[in-house]
């Protein structure tokens, strides 16, 4: 009687013990919308690198499912889809939801703004984390870096540019934030959809294009029919997005947490060094295989026209907007100290050695 | 009866499953022994960080204790520390073992190489990682990047240097390869400990030397007593590494194995993105309060020179050591693909916007 008595409370105290286990070891299925389709390498490999590591990393108690573009339908409504709790999370560009909250602008890329390593800098260590929370707090969501493509190019043309005047009038599919600096040097600036880029080149319905950069454009051979490749002004480190739905992440012990955040800093850099790798190595097949390709930085008479235009766009959209003012102080300042030593490093170093 | 039989049935299952558990759920407690000080800023950070996320990410299952230098006596000693079991992980780098094994050395930086963005692509993209596994093996010891510093600085100096000429008989601290080349050049080359370092060069007893870069040359104060600091062309990308014990990693089960690798990967790039804000709030202040200080770049001829020093002692080192030629020829064709990238994004878009 004293044995059955014993096992029935140590069974007891089992039960006890695995109803807490159970608990910890409770399994969530989490749903992220991107805005990519599920074969745009590399955007879609941040999200996707990220569940992995992720659901590795948690022995399966955090699953992660990554819905691209062509399920959900809503390609630009990845914020309003994680703040509604319809996905626990989001993979996006900040920039996007510029028309419905303007202080989300700057946590993308700013023309004539900070490179890669100097807006990493910024983020985690200059107070770029702690404003972007603020910008996203109303919306209930947090808000985290999601891979970054480097310096992007300014964009394919079929003519050369030697000044002002040779871009008034050009038609150019340049969205966004550059694309109002654009409008404001006399371009018509359209947009279409990536499937009918490359036919609207080639017949002339427009005259130009920016797409990302060698290891993106590639793939839609623009270089076959648009021989100038302008380097870049207008978005000098374009980092994706992380949304998070706050109540979904509040749910979650904090194990799973910490692995959650760790799995998207770390797919973030890492997005960014593929497409380093990949833009270094389409860049040499381009090269090689189309010679014709010239390589051009616009005239000092159109950057300052440019530089001129953004920063009137600026004041415009910073009056009234105290927080994307607070911001955009705060870059400007991290910029310029933090540029400096960007010059005596590694733009010094590489003048010797290119 | 029925009843009895039945719990004991279930509580027989509940403690063959704990035992399952309790197997998964087993904590496994680390030694890290790490090359630096304990306040070493930001290379003792690297570790300490990996060591937090790993403790938070696996609830406690993983804790590994950091043994700074002055704990274990052996800063320069830690391949062997690892690989002889004392130590189940290392923070170092590997170019302090190229006396033991000469196919550890490039995978540091090397002089005239690559930058840190092209380092890692090369590391996790180029076949980087692989090279250096295959140079690991032969000491059952696993490595991986563990923190860079960005651009190292060529060093403070006394003195002007005009030419060759100005080099020769010059005393400097500058240790591993790069006091190689110089000595090449002509220089005397000595290592003289951190904490003599300041004395020496205001009593004259050297020279010149070289630290790291403003973020952790600030503390050691030689702008005070060495107006002229020279930009780098030895150091462009220096990677510490963390060193695994392969049978202590071989006993993880695999989600602690992830937990791992993650934190190490995440720790790294943050040590590099944390130098650089370090660097540019140090020279900020420093140039600010030091107005004196020239930053100065080796002229044409003495850069030449150091190339053709660095070109020939790779060919002495490379001769007979056939993994080390195949890990510089795939550095250096590496570097020479995506060079072209960078100059076509960041450089050139630098050049317009410093």
């Amino acid at each position: 009687m004293l044995k059955t008595t014993t096992k029935l409370l140590v069974s007891a105290a089992l039960i006890a013990g695995i109803a807490t286990s159970a608990n910890a070891e409770k399994t969530f299925k989490w749903k992220l919308a991107t805005t990519w389709g599920s074969t745009l390498t590399p955007f879609i490999d941040a999200p996707t690198n990220m569940a992995k590591l992720t659901e590795e990393m948690s022995n399966g108690r955090l699953q992660i499912r990554i819905d691209a573009a062509n399920k959900h339908k809503a390609a630009l409504g990845i914020l309003d889809m994680v703040k509604g709790g319809q996905y626990d999370m989001g993979h996006s560009a900040s920039y996007y939801w510029k028309g419905k909250d303007i202080d989300t602008l700057p946590f993308t890329t700013m023309p004539f703004g900070m490179t890669a390593p100097e807006q990493y800098a910024w983020f985690y260590y200059g107070g770029g984390m702690e404003l972007m929370k603020k910008a996203y707090a109303k919306h209930k969501v947090l808000s985290f870096p999601g891979g970054n493509t480097g310096n992007q190019m300014g964009g394919w043309f079929r003519k050369e540019i030697n000044s002002v005047e040779d871009l008034k009038g050009l038609k150019m599919r340049i969205p966004g934030f550059a694309g109002e600096v654009m409008a404001k040097l006399g371009l018509t600036v359209t947009n279409i959809a990536p499937g009918e880029l490359y036919t609207s080149l080639e017949r002339g319905t427009i005259d130009a294009l920016e797409w990302v950069g060698p290891g993106m454009d590639i793939k839609m051979g623009f270089h076959k029919i648009a021989p100038y490749y302008y380097t870049g002004w207008h978005e000098p480190a374009t980092e994706l997005q992380f949304l998070v739905n706050e109540k979904s992440y509040n749910k979650l012990p904090k194990d799973l947490q910490q692995i959650l955040l760790t799995a998207m800093r770390v797919s973030a850099y890492d997005m960014y060094i593929q497409n380093y790798d990949m833009s270094a190595t389409a860049w040499s097949t381009m090269e090689k295989e189309f010679p014709n390709i010239k390589v051009k930085t616009f005239p000092k008479e159109v950057m300052d026209a440019m530089k001129k235009a953004n920063d009137e766009l600026l004041v415009e959209k910073s009056a009234g907007n105290p927080l994307l003012k607070e911001v955009l102080d705060s870059q400007k300042a991290y910029q310029k100290k933090a540029r400096k030593w960007t010059e005596m490093s590694d733009y010094l170093y590489l003048k010797d050695n290119l």
